[in-house]
């Protein structure tokens, strides 16, 4: 039924002799000479990869137009506030698998500093900046107030790195994020923080509580046609930057929720659970989460 | 490097061993029992290839971003009127192939009708109705008017069929559909027609000229990324249909025109070429184009 040919580009052709042989090929090969060796190696993977998946289900226009469908609808639903494209990718697991591979590729070239996740659909590139010792919760009544707060280091020498960003955000304890939700003010459970000279960062925040991906998109629908439960475990966001060093982006995880093992967009790692701790002597939080942090410095090339 | 073993749901998964092993049968398997058996192989066997595809490529969340800002800037730009979504498809070749998928699956099951094309992203639902005789050309200086006509008749019984609606639309000479150029009346180049007690539609239109896909979108920004031309051959759209019988959707393609071998939609086929001939003594029209049509009907189940 099927044989396997190179093309010009090099990709491996794979035949069923019921549909054109050449048809894949010919397609890719349709790039011209001034599209960058990187453009032309990504798009004739995937012109390959999704031409054999058409093929070996033998996609009807239907079933391709839904497909279509959804898309347009995705880009229909998005906005400054909201990435529903990549929440489709996220709950097929992709997110999480191209932050593997760059983590890994990164690593690779250096020692691995914080692990990564996923950065979500629900990250604002214009959180406020607040100082350190405040609280990014406001008018939530229903949770644990937590005293999150560590040191930020450099990944080779160990020493404190001050001026670094912190920038944390978490859904409310009604599963919402603000930008979801009418009810919460702008920018609530959101903020940057800077760690000061001893490279300590420090803030009040939930104890975040599982919630659902939403279920009024492409994303939710998806889930349902695969009849997954669409819940992610409590988490809360960060991201941690400086001049100088690689930026992390990550997700931590509370070790005792529910759904680490069947995070609706897969991304949960062991290295990225942390525990929450009863705290006394503070009238502020009832739990408190100590989470160091390290980042790599940039290499100079030599 | 690779080794390959089967998940729960028969897909052959592919392991690279720099990342880990597991997680695509991982997501593939969190589909839940109650999705229907094609929903399962489809979507196993997409999240295989894709995640495949990322491996393979070692795709970066910044090239993974870049790719998920085409899909929402495409179904932004869609509407009732334009379906970029389809058009990002079609400049991959994945309507056409799923178009020859279809119509294999119909062929293997009946004789073969009138050649299938892809319906493009410029149909619209509603359409004027017309008389036979009349002309779907408005305002229009500079074209060639080409009387079309012909007989739709049964593919099994050669016989004529009555009462099929031809729904039949062009771009216009400057390239533009009417509802992607607001100097056009509203459905200028579009109409249904309805085939007479002998089985006979005829109207006249343009002869029609090469395009190129809009650059303004996802999908023109992809042509140049991949340095291809925007255009395709100068081609009629038609869909044929009638009770009873398979709805045929096709593109005849001027046999004399350019771009049949580069097509940038990949939608030509030798059958699908037509002659437009000279007409003498129609004050109306100088070229004629007689397109014979034959339709499925669909088999009782017995």
């Amino acid at each position: 039924m099927a044989s396997t040919n190179g093309d010009t580009n090099g990709h491996s052709v794979k035949h069923d002799s019921r549909f054109d042989p050449d048809f894949t090929r010919h397609v890719i090969n349709a790039t011209g000479p001034k599209a960058t060796p990187r453009m032309r190696k990504v798009m004739g993977s995937f012109i390959q990869h999704i031409h054999d998946f058409a093929r070996e289900n033998e996609l009807t226009v239907e079933e391709w137009m839904a497909g279509v469908e959804m898309i347009n609808w995705a880009g229909k639903m998005s906005d400054e506030k909201r990435n529903e494209g990549q929440l489709m990718c996220d709950v097929i697991g992709l997110e999480s698998l191209v932050d593997e591979i760059t983590f890994k590729l990164a690593a690779e070239t250096n020692d691995a500093a914080t692990a990564s996740a996923i950065l979500g659909p629900f990250f604002r590139h214009d959180a406020p900046v607040l100082e350190n010792e405040s609280t990014i919760v406001h008018g939530v009544d229903d949770g644990e107030i937590t005293y999150m707060h560590g040191i930020v280091r450099d990944l080779k020498t160990k020493q404190p790195v001050a001026g670094a960003w912190i920038d944390v955000w978490q859904a409310s304890t009604n599963g919402l994020y603000e930008q979801q939700d009418e009810n919460q003010i702008e920018h609530n459970l959101r903020g940057k923080f800077k760690t000061d000279e001893n490279g300590r960062y420090a803030y009040y925040c939930l104890r975040p509580t599982p919630y659902p991906v939403p279920a009024d998109g492409p994303a939710g629908k998806l889930l349902k046609l695969l009849d997954r439960h669409p819940y992610r475990p409590a988490h809360i966001h960060l991201i941690v930057q400086r001049e100088g060093y690689k930026p992390v982006t990550t997700q931590i995880f509370d070790s005792k929720g529910d759904y680490l093992e069947d995070d609706s967009v897969f991304a949960v790692k062991d290295s990225l659970l942390v525990d929450f701790v009863p705290l006394k002597g503070n009238p502020k939080a009832t739990l408190e989460l100590n989470y160091p942090i390290l980042i790599a410095p940039i290499e100079k090339s030599t």
